[in-house]
């Protein structure tokens, strides 16, 4: 088998088979495929994509390139739930301790934030103490206890994904639907969990800017999923504008904490109860119905607050910011973003909010980048919304008086305006299958 | 600038600026730009190829990427001849002495044989001493004296045009009509000759297949050509069927004596009159009626063939072999191929043709293989012939008789027999423009 009879398969369109598959990601994990044989299959592959056989056997050898997790230690249905990234996006933060707090397992591996899109791990080391890599057992012996854990991801979970991932980040190959979902799928396989939750996000501030692009995204990751005999549903979110109302690390805590009180901005609750919901239904705690009644009483009894002050407590971090949100001090230097004149916001560029976050200090601009935990935006009014002269749009936090002014003239180009009434923004676009 | 950014422009099927262009190939030339990222350029530009301009600045900087002969030493108009490949090709050693023969001036690079096609340099080694590598000064000497000089290509001949093409080779990107027109190109451009004379070969002993793809071959080198300010013309060839009847080396050499004497096959005559009489034309010796008339002239005086007597001379070869081939002794084992039953011949595989006569020792199938100058294969029927059972279709040549018998089987695929007349092939296809 030659490399180059592979590429030039690919490049006329035809199907690979799985020991061509095999010899690929094999040899290219191994170093024996060198990079520049690579690039140029990924750049065929973003031409002429992969069937969903070719995918799914892809997909498969990349997450069987390095560890594979047993969560067999842990009793139940662990399911996972996987976010395509987004702008305000702490919906695990919420989701994870209500599902714990309904009887469901959750031992979730995330990630950091990388450009534009924010982490659940910087989010949650935003809490002093709070540690996100624990040994394996300490990790099983939390979820046995109370049900949920969120750790950063091991060194070892998939690591041809990394290398292709690395690559493709130089030869513009990054936006190839196959290539996004084989990427995401590895992860997920390797992870461990029994079902998995998607949350394919559509809209300025996502990688998919489009619904179409979006449902094919869902499909090609769904039918991975069901492939690798695990149960998957996508839910298709809007990220035409970010969620909730914070953008960045300590403030998103906090509206985390606020929604697990039944506080929380109403879009963002939305969302979390319909995922909470699906992670139960798919862990077979309830069906859909009594799941969602189940969710709303964890809410209200305060259990999955509960629930998310036990997990930093295992996991090292000071439970009493949980109970006293107001312990985060807020950063040193603030401003508001004001309305020059009456309007409605016709639109917003969600991913040039996410910038603008990542300018004040709350994200990165490179894996190196430190994060500031207490920069970020809060966001008071979002598409749809008339505002008037005068009336605050979002305040901005940084510790550098620098950064402060230069998001400031940034944020002007997240907003359109104008005089014409435009709907709200629906929460939920679709769901695959 | 980046050259990420510039695979994404090309990969969504953008044009290029110049600039753009010329940071892409001095970078990949100055080891700037790694093979990783040329792939993926290279793969996006087989599906997204290149317009006129991109494409004439694209050869531009290939050319200057190393030496620029200067030509201005001779006297006179510079024609150059270029084929892009076949089996059987010999009309280097017919045409330029012949153009020399009328007044014209022929200074020419000419390259070895690779894969399944020949090449002129090992033609012309094939004859005693004659020497393939001499200086520039006494190359020009030789041209202002005689006319006429062919040798091997410099080292320093578009260095971006050999780095590329060794990517190609490994990267399923050799077969793009923009990436084939400028690699042509660019070693003529850097080559000097003021005008350019393009045999386009077509069919199923070239690289282009079928007459769309070679006119579109055709029209990319002749806008580069005349962009650059070298008047082109292309002329498309048959290559369905090989051309003449030697396919070899030292036959080759023998066969091109017997057409500058007269005696050649008839199908080979007619193409070199036609490119000796554009060669002329070009060079602004005379109109194409007169042209046409003094090439035949100097066959029939036997100027043409003292030209080549002169040249091979001059370059330290053994003139005596142009007077009398039959020192160019025969290879020790010999096999005829034999008809089996009556039949026309409906078709032939040109380029397997080529391949058993590498197999036989008279081309590479790598740039270390030797050549055997004895090697090679005699045809005698071509396409559209009836041929009865018992009679020879082709003699074979060897000095090794295990591939001899291994050639004899390879050869059995050429041939397509049928009984249904077709007709023969017509050797000129097409001009451009």
């Amino acid at each position: 088998m030659r490399m180059y009879d592979i590429i030039d398969k690919k490049k006329r369109g035809s199907e690979l088979s799985t020991e061509e598959i095999t010899y690929l990601v094999d040899g290219y994990v191994k170093g024996e495929i060198p990079d520049y044989q690579m690039s140029a299959f990924l750049m065929a592959v973003y031409y002429k994509e992969m069937v969903k056989k070719e995918l799914s056997v892809f997909t498969d050898r990349m997450a069987k390139s390095g560890d594979m997790v047993d969560l067999s230690a842990i009793d139940g249905i662990k399911v996972d739930k996987h976010s395509t990234g987004g702008v305000g996006d702490k919906t695990t933060l919420v989701v994870a301790p209500l599902v714990a707090a309904c009887g469901g397992k959750v031992a979730k591996m995330s990630g950091r934030g990388l450009g534009f899109t924010g982490g659940t791990i910087d989010k949650l080391e935003s809490i002093p103490g709070m540690q996100t890599s624990i040994s394996e057992q300490k990790f099983f012996d939390i979820v046995n206890k109370i049900g949920v854990s969120v750790i950063g991801q091991s060194a070892d979970i998939a690591p041809a994904d990394k290398k292709l991932y690395a690559l493709r980040d130089v030869t513009a190959t990054v936006d190839s639907i196959p290539l996004i979902a084989a990427s995401i799928m590895s992860k997920k396989l390797a992870s461990g969990s029994d079902k998995i939750l998607l949350d394919v996000t559509v809209g300025s501030g996502a990688f998919m800017k489009n619904l179409e692009d979006a449902q094919k995204l869902a499909k090609s990751m769904v039918e991975i999923g069901e492939n690798a005999g695990r149960k998957t549903v996508a839910i298709l979110t809007n990220m035409d504008v970010p969620l909730g109302e914070a953008v960045g690390n300590n403030i998103e805590v906090v509206e985390a904490i606020e929604t697990l009180k039944g506080n929380g901005p109403k879009d963002f609750e939305k969302i979390c109860l319909e995922f909470a919901s699906y992670m139960l239904y798919l862990g077979e705690i309830a069906d859909l119905e009594n799941a969602r009644q189940m969710v709303k009483e964890a809410i209200k009894s305060g259990k999955g607050l509960e629930k998310l002050a036990a997990m930093v407590k295992a996991q090292g971090g000071d439970e009493s910011y949980i109970y006293h949100p107001e312990k985060f001090t807020e950063a040193q230097y603030c401003r508001d973003f004001i309305m020059s004149e009456d309007g409605y916001i016709v639109k917003m560029d969600t991913e040039k909010c996410g910038k603008t976050a990542v300018i004040l200090g709350a994200g990165r601009e490179t894996k190196e980048s430190m994060i500031d935990p207490r920069a970020g935006i809060k966001i008071y009014h979002k598409t749809g919304e008339y505002v008037k002269k005068g009336e605050v749009l979002a305040t901005l936090y940084a510790s550098d008086e620098n950064k402060l002014f230069e998001a400031m003239r940034y944020i002007e180009g997240v907003y359109s305006f104008g005089t014409q009434k435009v709907d709200p923004q629906e929460e939920i676009l679709a769901y695959y299958p």
